[in-house]
């Protein structure tokens, strides 16, 4: 078990996608290699990091992409994640679209420790749908029950939310549109997680670029540095960089900018928009312990005032 | 009843704060005067704004600064709240340290409507305690029970928290440590708030300016900016500034730095940091609605899984 003092290094991989599902899977994987290389302790890749975001539209032949994640069906993908993991001594976070069972799907994300072993996965819980980004036709949310007996290794849960002891830090994985709830991020927190992983898939319209481009970018910044800060926990975001078009459409271009967060929400290190990029960052353990005692947000939760935030709304009407 | 293209002004009045509390008072309805002929219709007064921040000390004594704010034993403080909001015609917005039965003080906001009419009060839910912030001495904390019968007009409520519709938006105090707390923001807005106001005593000790200071100012920031973002509508702090002293200690630089962030989470405006300053900024209601079609994220909250955020802490242990 790791102590207060010791620190661990996460490396985040930053990618272009074709249609092209191993060649995808392949430069995902030098991207591991890469980080271990650079020292990385636990290595995140982006959401559905084998695939072009083919959530650009809404075709039923595009479920044929997924893939199983659990033993004993464990598909390819994850299978050479595993390999992976276990030739580079690193956690692997490999987030992938899931096929569950017939015509249950999610947008998943598979745990998998340093010695290979797979722990579990994590569903994202919340489900965006906007016109490019039909989540809600291909995925089903995340269950709001805790894990199956015998699916999660390692791991303390609480509804949907994860959080795996891996060998190396206590990580807790939540997917791009989990990263604008709040909610997520603190269950994750009180779950006992030292890092937060938000493996993404978010972009510009090539036609909003220009008006609203850095604003989007930064409020995506911003929200997830507000969650390091008001849990006093790292953060880091991994999203994918590159244009993917979309006939009759402009496409998505997607913006990069994958960072890292401290527990007082400085950005530590961030990537670049429009390159492919591996981020490796030292997370000093005790900075999370430290900020905790000197800024005690956990101690003064009003947890008896709470039950209004299981409500969808509470104003009149 | 505003509509939705209806836009309102906020007006927010950082002041300095010295031993002569008259002379707080009228120095600060002089910048309820000021915001109200710049075109404020909605006016808010920092956190306890007619003292110095007394708790940087634990003495019996100075719970005679404390004033009832409930009719009939409105103190003199609220009353002359009262008529400058009636004769300036705004809604006002007025923190004082609230003595509400002998042996039961809370940190207050009275929120006054733009004809003079007390509407009600909100209590600070979240109360600190650290070196120089000796509150829970001072303060208990508000209820977790909606108000008493006939205390609160025009108002929404859940918990401790409420959501009052004024003349001119629907507003929802909440109080320094309280800006730390998502689920302080989330409630407000379920409850209908248009905009959330947080008057704060936050500043810097000296010994620790150089090394932190501009750090922790951005992190206070970007906090509320999130919470702007998460939930879509405007937020409004509102700081002290100038040097208190305390003795046997370097005392507080209060950091001002009051702001106004748009439901992107964009600051609009902000004040200085070392001087007195009313800053006046027009809110465009409409940006609450369409921000909210477009990044729809309370369409998808998963209340059947936010149970656990009523837990003190899930982690092992």
């Amino acid at each position: 078990m790791p102590t207060r003092d010791t620190n661990f290094t996460v490396g985040l991989v930053q990618r272009r996608c074709t249609e092209d599902r191993d060649d995808n899977v392949r430069r995902a994987l030098d991207g591991v290699r890469e980080a271990a290389s650079k020292g990385a302790h636990i290595v995140c890749l982006q959401e559905m990091f084998n695939a072009t975001y083919f959530c650009k539209r809404e075709d039923f032949a595009l479920f044929d992409i997924a893939e199983p994640i659990l033993a004993p069906d464990t598909g390819p993908t994850i299978k050479k994640c595993q390999d992976a993991a276990k030739q580079h001594n690193v956690v692997l976070i490999a987030p992938i679209f899931e096929r569950r069972a017939p015509g249950v799907y999610h947008n998943s994300a598979a745990v998998i420790d340093a010695d290979g072993e797979l722990l579990g996965v994590y569903r994202k819980m919340h489900i965006p749908d906007d016109p490019l980004y039909y989540e809600k036709f291909y995925f089903a949310p995340g269950d709001a029950e805790p894990p199956a007996p015998g699916t999660a290794k390692n791991c303390v849960s609480a509804s949907g939310y994860r959080v795996w002891n891996t060998r190396h830090a206590r990580v807790a994985p939540l997917i791009c549109w989990d990263q604008w709830y709040p909610e997520n991020a603190r269950i994750a927190a009180l779950l006992g997680a030292e890092v937060l992983f938000y493996p993404t898939a978010i972009g510009w319209r090539p036609e909003e670029k220009a008006e609203f481009g850095e604003d989007h970018r930064d409020g995506w910044r911003t929200v997830q540095r507000a969650h390091a800060i008001s849990n006093e926990l790292f953060v880091a975001a991994v999203n994918r960089t590159g244009h993917e078009p979309e006939p009759g459409t402009g496409g998505i271009d997607f913006f990069g900018s994958s960072f890292v967060a401290d527990p007082f929400g400085r950005v530590v290190a961030e990537s670049p928009v429009d390159e492919e990029h591996v981020l490796v960052v030292e997370c000093p353990r005790r900075m999370i312990d430290d900020t905790r005692r000197h800024w005690p947000f956990f101690r003064d939760r009003r947890v008896d005032a709470f039950q209004p935030l299981t409500q969808r709304w509470l104003g009149n009407g």
